[in-house]
């Protein structure tokens, strides 16, 4: 598995472009779309928030039947708790119709921004020309229209092989604050050019958001407008993979390749973040323990404040683990940090041990700190992936609507 | 009912002291101590963190008879996590046995702070003589005695009339950070002269911590060492409260009175914040529904930067609401502001309405905020407090341990 150049653009028969409309403000890039030559089996994941954007109910609408060709997607507007919602998603479907011809019905649709304003189709008709135009080899300009607080654009790709032949996997995603596990969490746009069935399309994909997208965490909100969706367009040739087998395997494995490094991504761009926290938990008795006490580390606003300060202060972390609501033996955690600068170990059988609080310090400095906690003789473990919580995200979201 | 003063000595044959022996930086208190002249029927609660204090071990093995007549409380350390921790919790109860000849098994513990340093008696031990010369109507030393990050200390009493016998009711407090319901939190020791069995006290206990203690979040980390102990030594006179009646009830309503008083001030001193937030839930299908919603919106960490930018992001709201697990009709959801300085409607059908944002701003610039919350056509109801999220939040716990 090699990664290449080319974001979503990468596998065959995709094009992408991004412009600004004028639904942000003026020359910030805000709206994009993703173009595949033929029609692709699709598949969808959702926030499991009560409160939905319109755009996701338009979007499971028109993917019932497993397929599509065109993904819509603005920043700077969540399309979300307005009345009018359902009518707009469905007007940015018609526009990709009425410039391209594909069927409104094969078009998806994404938002993402401020909650409860309305969106007007008017930037958006006005953009269509322009958004046309720009479709090309432009993953990137697609990657920045979809970013909001985002600093850093989300953008990867990578080839692997399945039944002899080359298959290409792009992506781009969005995703800074309002980020908590429960399924896909942010936007996320999937472009491949392997032949699978949508059936199995979505396996591999409920599959592949469970060690990645599932288990990373900003601030425990979770968003009203998180989706994810992977389109397969069969370009590359290979032979359909409609059941399980060594080359849904392979494909399994390139996807959730690629949605961890979106995660630790979009983990180390939360808001105001200056530190990726990656937290491993092993020695668990059943992988929904591990899962259980590695969220609930990264999610403590207490540890993630004591990260940003590079304070060992793993009290925090034995803390967050009593409430985690998983069952643990308390009595045979151990508990290190480490980083490119090193390891150091701070707690052993639930207890305290020494150790150099400057080795601390130097260690917890680094921008991607590793939390290993070992709950004791079993064997399952899970990661999950978190940042910490700075100045920056209270400044970020004190004022981010006006 | 009346508000008096004197604090946990308001009550006839209480006693308190509060002294700086050495575990915290010179000249801040750090140790407290509450007698009862006489044996006194006990309550207590606990953090249901799976993590607890040594303190609460011992508490609730020397609570097992219901009785009990003095507290000793330490804040700078929390005695939890180190392997020594039993022995010191029994050492801190045994020193008060030695000064002051009442059973070490008559003695409650409690310690707040660090996690996972061990805590020395060498100071305790030392500081003894002054605690005891320092026994008297002291409540106020003993309050000031077990804060931490607190700015304010929290500290009231009352009377109330109970089978024709004027009956008082003290308490003190502290808690500001790793704030979270789940049981009682925080440190609250409450005295009364009441005549009540130890039965009926841990009933009533159960019932006024409800809608109070365990409807407060600062910033959803339950904490390990979160204790709520009631003390009644009966010298009111009045007959014996042991069975449901007039009496319970009206004893009950001055602990829920009390209660509900101190958690307004826990939320409002929470760490960092300039804001008190509270969150009226009405139109619930049934209590649970209106507490997790009510929980829900108090602990969104987006929502609380927006109340600390005064800024009217109802959105935040709605989204807080969507992942509440609670089961509501989105539809039907009206959401306003208020404060001193007015109020303000700004969702109604689950949708957004016209609103000033001039007079929201003034509004939600006011330093105690309400939040209404209507569920639609049904009839329970709740309120949960909290606080904004703020820089010094950040800055606090960036460097609490050292």
């Amino acid at each position: 598995m090699n990664y290449i150049n080319g974001g979503v653009c990468a596998p065959k028969g995709f094009t992408a472009s991004g412009i600004s409309c004028g639904i942000r403000k003026p020359g910030k890039k805000d709206l994009a779309l993703i173009v595949s030559q033929k029609t692709a089996s699709t598949a969808a994941v959702y926030t499991k928030n009560l409160v939905k954007g319109a755009p996701i109910i338009v979007t499971q609408q028109h993917l019932t039947n497993g397929y599509s060709r065109a993904i819509i997607a603005n920043s700077g507007n969540a399309n979300t708790c307005n009345d009018n919602g359902i009518e707009i998603a469905e007007g940015m479907c018609k526009l990709v119709e009425e410039y391209t011809g594909i069927p409104s019905e094969d078009v998806l649709v994404a938002s993402t921004g401020v909650i409860g304003q309305k969106l007007s189709l008017e930037p958006i008709a006005n953009g269509m020309p322009a958004l046309l135009m720009g479709l090309g080899n432009n993953s990137d300009d697609a990657a920045t229209a979809i970013m909001t607080t985002d600093t850093v654009k989300k953008e990867l790709a990578l080839e692997f092989t399945l039944d002899g032949k080359t298959v290409k996997m792009g992506a781009i995603a969005k995703g800074s604050g309002m980020i908590h596990p429960d399924m896909a969490t942010m936007l996320v746009f999937v472009t491949t050019d392997a032949d699978i069935s949508p059936d199995m399309l979505i396996q591999a994909l409920n599959l592949s958001v469970l060690d990645s997208f599932n288990m990373i965490s900003v601030d425990r909100d979770t968003s009203t407008n998180d989706t994810m969706i992977v389109m397969a367009n069969g370009m590359a040739g290979n032979k359909t993979i409609s059941e399980e087998g060594p080359d849904f395997d392979s494909f399994c494995a390139a996807l959730s390749d690629l949605s961890l490094t979106l995660s630790r991504a979009i983990a180390k761009d939360g808001e105001g973040a200056t530190k990726l926290l990656e937290c491993r938990v092993s020695g668990a008795k059943d992988k929904e323990t591990a899962r259980l006490v590695a969220k609930s580390v990264i999610c403590s606003p207490l540890f993630k404040c004591a990260m940003f300060g590079a304070d060992a202060n793993w009290g925090r972390v034995l803390c967050a683990i009593g409430y985690s609501g998983a069952e643990v033996d308390i009595t045979k955690i151990a508990v290190s940090f480490s980083s490119e600068a090193g390891e150091i170990k701070v707690c052993e059988n639930g207890g305290g041990i020494d150790f150099s609080e400057e080795k601390a310090k130097q260690v917890l400095s680094c921008d991607e700190i590793i939390i290993d906690i070992s709950l004791g003789d079993w064997q399952a473990f899970a990661t999950a992936f978190g940042c910490d919580l700075t100045y920056d995200y209270v400044k970020i979201n004190g004022d981010y609507r006006s």
